[in-house]
């Protein structure tokens, strides 16, 4: 099965297109008030797509990047092998630097790296090895993805999620709303619903994963992040809070939830020792004193007319850490595309249902 | 001291501004952006300010519905006292619609009620033993906010704070920002620093006690709601959270914190039995699923355009609750003008300082 037909194969919601050479993706900005894909010819317009939010989600954000370079080379002509082996190792070096810590990315580029310098080394065509390494990266993203969302439940469960991580921030399905959309598609779903914080301060839950769920029409509620406490506690039939990589763990522990990291082992980075070692982007603090998004009145008009509002008074100081770390102790279990690791347990299948 | 005098000599911000029979308060929906006095001279414009949030923070509620009908009162004939009693008390009855689960109102309608039943049995003037006790209880309001801030701490410490509790919240001062207002105006002070949390979805930490600490020039930062956890793992000298009635106290235990409750004692609601029996006000899923807001362009041209951005698409569900209800056996202490409440101590002085 080729990339592009897994890819179709596995959502509604497509929001990395690759034909080779051709590269498209949906503009996440625009989301959820328009679907607009912008074309990708090179690893400059790949950069800018991440620095500015086009698209996001650590695993999306890898494939793009690998794509987007791949887009480029098969336009350009090389005379030899070292020359085509130079120019790539540039672009992924300059393309690391579009995103200071997303170790999917870094994950990413040294593979690709490793491929082309094989290719080099064995007188291949490099640029064609690179090509091929950047598509193999895209289909085995989506195929992680059903093997992590496969990993699944028993019961009519409610559950909780946070941020964004479904088909749109990877190559397709999703890793933790993965995990949801299998649990819905089941011919029998065992899904009652869903519940999903806005997440602050870019709002992924309330704008994406709104529009991934209501594409898929999986009955879904917001609230506040800040409501979460209140929610766990007004509904003890919220037994788990699913999240990609991400928080939510101190609340989940108090009420007695289960708290379950759904990622593709190439989120792990086994280069840190422990959660202390990761570093945490900080993010610009309009984010936080400034509200940005499309006009009510305009879209009601059919029309996009971007504006930013003021909410904190001018000069106020803000700190906008991009995530934050889990602690190890209060994590239940991890769903990867490789299996279910539940602590203390090591590799199981694990039973959602059961633990609670 | 006269209400008014004690209103001014406590803060450089006054919300609401009393001179027998006129009242006029700051409009909170304009804040940080622009200070303006609305008129208040009906009971129907005191409804309307509190349903509009125009005044918002359970104590300063309780004082624009009293002081409103203060000030109708104060303008009309009656020519009977029972005619008087029976018009007030009218009007209270509809002044506790304006919001449904605000304790303070209740209360203050409750003694506004007895006060006037007292001086028709005892054949006064009704209209003006009202406006008198309403106006002791503006004077009331401010001298248990500086109670509440005298109760303070003895050491160089930096904490956290949620909402807005100072003197936009109450009818000057503050509770829990009190509290943070007095540990910083001390002839030294002892606050090195306060973090602030934007408190979705009105954001009263990013707008208004952004706008408070500014004013009182104390040094603060703000962080996302859901970043505080990030935060107090990354600072372990952040001592203690104080609030008015409300959250984050599971993330403070877990972080090993103080969690303070800064109230006055008509917040005590004694009639519930427990945090269950307490009725929580829902509110329009629109503050969530989209923002509102005045325009930076317009802000930089000296104008207040306001506008309404959508957030989530159209057709999602949320649930907006107004607050939660903080477990009791996570409260280390509780601040009122009549004390501090130490969790399994009763009644003490309380240090917080030595209580980390």
């Amino acid at each position: 099965m080729s990339a592009q037909s897994a890819q179709t194969a596995s959502a509604k919601l497509l929001a990395i297109k690759w034909q080779r050479p051709h590269l498209s993706i949906l503009n996440q900005l625009l989301l959820p008030h328009a679907s607009e894909y912008i074309d990708i010819k090179t690893s400059a317009d790949g950069h800018h797509a991440i620095v500015s939010m086009q698209t996001r989600g650590a695993p999306a954000i890898a494939i793009v990047a690998a794509l987007s370079l791949a887009a480029e080379v098969s336009q350009q002509q090389f005379d030899t092998a070292q020359q085509a082996y130079d120019f790539i190792m540039g672009k992924l070096d300059y393309l690391a630097t579009s995103r200071p810590t997303a170790v999917n990315l870094f994950d990413a580029i040294t593979k690709l790296k490793r491929a082309i310098k094989i290719s080099l080394d064995s007188q291949e065509d490099v640029a064609v090895a690179y090509v091929d390494a950047a598509e193999a990266m895209l289909a085995t993203d989506v195929a992680d993805n059903q093997s992590i969302g496969l990993q699944r439940a028993v019961d009519k469960i409610k559950v909780l999620t946070h941020c964004n991580t479904g088909a749109l921030a990877t190559a397709g399905h999703g890793t933790a709303l993965g995990i949801i959309r299998s649990l819905y598609q089941k011919p029998e779903s065992i899904l009652e619903h869903v519940y999903f914080g806005e997440t602050r301060p870019y709002n992924q839950g309330a704008r994406l994963t709104a529009y991934e769920l209501l594409c898929e029409e999986i009955p879904s509620t917001l609230v506040c992040d800040s409501a979460v406490s209140a929610l766990l506690r007004s509904d003890p039939t919220i037994v788990a809070i699913i999240v990609g990589a991400d928080r939510l763990a101190i609340t989940a522990k108090f009420h007695g939830r289960a708290f379950i990291v759904a990622a593709p082992t190439t989120s792990i980075d086994l280069a840190v020792a422990s959660g202390k070692g990761i570093v945490i982007e900080e993010r610009d603090p309009n984010e936080i004193t400034a509200a940005s998004g499309f006009v009510q009145t305009s879209l009601e008009a059919g029309k996009l007319v971007r504006e930013t509002l003021c909410v904190a008074p001018k000069g106020t100081a803000a700190w906008n850490p991009s995530f934050d770390v889990t602690p190890a102790e209060l994590i239940t279990a991890i769903v990867t595309e490789k299996g279910v690791f539940v602590k203390g347990q090591g590799a199981t299948e694990y039973d959602l249902a059961a633990s609670i």
